[in-house]
């Protein structure tokens, strides 16, 4: 990740956040994009964690329900997805909740969409069992 | 909205969901598909309302905040972001939270897609007003 | 219509094949946007009505069905739907086909799409009625 | 795939219907969801096979091309492409056909979503191809 | 536009990039979002503009090369498309460069998304005729 | 790539134009697509190179721009995508602006859309490390 001259507080309140909800896997992604463009991966941290995801008014667990809907919808953001499914187990919800969340995209984005975040999130799940993690 | 010889349990269940979420005004645009479509009317209730908004696994709440995020993010879908804003508010979101799920968006679809949802919303809020709703 | 100095039979065979397909209504959306970019209207004829519109392989009501589903999946396409819809029903389409596709994207698109799209459909059939048209 | 305690005949009408489009790799790739979302899976049979693609109104053949033409134009939907392209050539479309459709898709979509599709028709051929189809 | 106690040197920074691309057209679209959402208004100036339009290594006529093809490719961001042609053209662009962006585009994204622009790129030409202006 | 019995001027210019662009691997990239539509390898050479990329009006470097940005920003053309930071590349791009271009997206469609971008570029940049090429 990025180092910073002067003390960056966005940049520094982005860096809990991911962690947070992301964990250690969230930041080897982030410095894999900074070994490609560090301003796109200091963008991610300061601006998505360090501003959006650290705003008041709805939950982490809310803030990740909306993120996997929205990834589902799109379609073309499966690594996204992924990482967004990891996010939303480690800050409270269910696998089941997680599914949920898929069938309903059938309904506003079709069945491939949803078919294929179904595919996605059977791979998650099967990490976590490898990482013997519960949820 | 279409007439069904035999009881359909998913239609009546359906009917139930599409009032309890969006109300009259909801009954208004499935009665307006209906004059063009009738089966895909039914579909909607059937299917959409009557199946997958009947599941158990997440709140009603929770649902609206994944369907709203959905439709920011596809961008192409404002009649429907328009109808499940206020089904979103029906159901117990705040006008802040239709807010911090569009403002969120701009990160995973982009600020068009965000604004736009802004218009939209700021177009439900108004007529919320006007029919004198808090929320 | 763009002009042309040499004979052109991509450009001629495109003129009679937008207007087997599209009639008096296909040609007006050309010079419409032939008075913006004439060569944008010179590629839609001839690309597009004279070399694929013009290929063997499909019929014409055929490759109607396949637009107009294309269409009303990528869902930010409502005037050319329209248009398309209207060809559609030139070329031998009944109305009740045009509506079985848009309640079949349902399932591959979403039902904001297949909504959306049986609006521009019933649009379509108004206008047809006013100009006396049966089908 | 799900069972049911019940009689269930959408589930009944969608499974025939699955068969004689898809055969029996389109049961294994609902039997594969169906090890993720058994929810998803039941959906995909009922809603999509036992409800619309059980519709009047539309051939087989037809339908298959829209739903073809769809895929392609979308563009991140390459799975359920792959699966159609071998239910339309197992309901009676030829090869040439499938190419036709996405030839003139380049018109609507783009040439990258008709590229990408040519390599996936390539694909769904030789596999035809080494299971010793001649369509 | 939203009032901050504390120098925001990136709300300046952006401030003055937004009015050097989109003159007051630009400040008024924003004090439109910003009546709905502040935040959204201020994350606009302070990262579209103070962070991502204010970086060295392309020109601010490249950079607005890029967004209006972008926003013609995605199809559903009209009324930014509209925008954005106004500041390519404010920052050098010429009229006829707009409209080989948008026939080049019917390349990538299909005829109905260039002709689609087409259209928008009409309105924003007749504004600045109607405004007096020569480009 | 595909013969032509009589001489065909899109043809052979957009030969030209394609080897200028995209070198050696752009005519393999074709080639391939002509074994499976021998008829869309024609339409992309004719027309993608012959007729559009053989404009004038705009230079070449900035036509990559533009096609770099708009496929970052729809999403679902990786293969395109990567086929064309080469081409930006061997028309006088730097890879910074590449990566400017996509930090750019970031904006307008989207961190996700932005991040599989990035590592897009990182491969074709490994590529031409792996073939020597200074930029």
């Amino acid at each position: 990740m990025p180092k910073q001259k002067k003390a960056n507080p966005r940049l520094a309140r982005g860096r809990r956040r991911l962690r947070e909800i992301h964990g250690a896997g969230g930041e080897a992604v982030v410095a894999a994009i900074a070994e490609i463009s560090p301003d796109l991966a200091r963008y991610i941290v300061e601006f998505a964690f360090g501003d959006v995801y650290s705003r008041q008014g709805l939950s982490l667990r809310e803030r990740q329900i909306a993120t996997v809907a929205a990834l589902v919808a799109v379609g073309h953001a499966q690594p996204q997805l992924r990482s967004h499914i990891h996010g939303a187990l480690n800050v409270g919800c269910r696998r089941r909740e997680i599914l949920e969340i898929i069938v309903q995209m059938a309904v506003y984005a079709g069945f491939p969409a949803a078919s294929n975040a179904a595919v996605t999130a059977r791979g998650v799940f099967a990490e976590r069992d490898g990482q013997g993690l519960k949820n």
